[in-house]
């Protein structure tokens, strides 16, 4: 038995998310039938985590196992590139150590969120991977209140009800906001890892604080209640890339 | 007689580029024949300028006259928004002064060219609107060779043969790189005009100086030769976006 690991980039909107469904188009999906169909073994593909329907990944990590003895791990990067759909593709694939998983080995993730405010259209240009606010956002605002985010907190009140994990305790080493240009505000957050919908709920919940909906302090309190009520409405999938998931000595 | 502005945005993939041309799908000629339908007379959509088949605009400009007198100039957003396909948006309508003229009364433009490099594959999220460069660019060296550019030049041998403006003297008022991120090089060149592929053909003789194929000084020889040999390839269609057209007091 042989471990691959691959790093993927793909773009959400035709896709129903990462995990396998029944009778949708997922990516995980995609990349696992080639496989198996290739190899003429079922192949299982394990990814880093999930991202929800229509959300994007510059680099989302996955490994798989399989029989074959032949084919060198660097070459499924091709193979796969030559029969994946445009809006799929394999930046890097590997050998690894069998101890290698692409979920357990992460110790840490980095996501980016995209918003364009400030204008009641938006171009096509940016249509699929920003958030349309139409109003104008405070950066200022955004960047103060971002910052009660940082370190090791209960995210209760940022997950989804359907979050899953044992404990909704996370770290986030760094939330930072990009430059400002043609009225795009993006920011990116990494943490040893996310729940379910945190970063859409984190990133829904500072555009409130930069509509004035909410106060610019208002974050410890939202952490403190481990009530998603507390928190902002989801903010859209479009808006969100995986970006780098981390790993050891791995990578 | 009434004339309206239109501020236009599109997504160039899908397009033979901005000019009618017959039996080819192209920017101006979706615009027009909506426009022609909707107020049952004949419109002639004139733009500042054409872009090549596969260029992108964020702001590209144009203007039409109609008898209509009913319709204010702001609702041809809308009224366009919810007839164009998905890769046209128009950003803003107005009418305008019977004297502006989408193209004679342009001040200046900036141009935006786009480069990822230093990988053998391109993210679907790139592909579309990055010229890719597999080899490492030296971005210093592209900076560097690029200074010799800005100023008023004949810019003949950065023109394509085709190229039937009366002279081919420019100013280019500045030519900035941005801060580089993931392996994305972006360029943005403002100047009170450019010729026909002359941004493609400063972008491909720049990206000829950031692989060493090229030394970083050699761009005042180019110019003094008037001779489009001289210059680097023409880079692909897809890294470049017309990003801003500039009016005096209109705009």
């Amino acid at each position: 038995m042989r471990r691959i690991k691959l790093v993927i980039s793909y773009h959400g909107k035709d896709y129903a998310g990462w995990q396998v469904q029944k009778n949708r188009k997922t990516v995980q999906g995609t990349i696992q039938d080639i496989l198996s169909d290739f190899l003429k073994e079922p192949i299982n593909l394990s990814g880093s985590g999930r991202t929800d329907s229509g959300v994007h990944a510059l680099g989302q990590v996955a490994h798989f196992d399989m029989d074959n003895d032949k084919i060198t791990g660097d070459c499924f990067r091709g193979i796969l590139n030559y029969r994946l759909p445009e809006s799929i593709t394999i930046l890097e694939s590997s050998e690894v150590a069998p101890d290698f998983h692409a979920r357990k080995s992460v110790i840490k993730k980095t996501y980016r969120y995209q918003i364009y405010h400030n204008h009641k259209v938006i171009s096509p240009l940016y249509q699929d991977r920003f958030a349309h606010i139409r109003k104008a956002l405070d950066l200022d605002l955004m960047i103060q209140g971002a910052q009660d985010l940082v370190g090791t907190h209960d995210f209760k009140a940022f997950a989804a009800a359907q979050n899953s994990t044992e404990t909704t305790v996370r770290t986030i080493y760094n939330l930072t906001f990009l430059p400002e240009e043609d009225d795009q505000i993006i920011f990116e957050v990494t943490g040893n890892g996310f729940l379910m919908r945190m970063v859409r709920n984190i990133a829904g919940t500072l555009i409130e604080i930069g509509l004035g909906k909410r106060p610019v302090d208002s974050i410890p309190e939202i952490i403190k209640s481990r009530d998603r009520k507390n928190a902002g409405v989801t903010a859209p999938a479009s808006g969100l890339l995986l970006k780098r998931v981390y790993y050891g000595s791995i990578r």
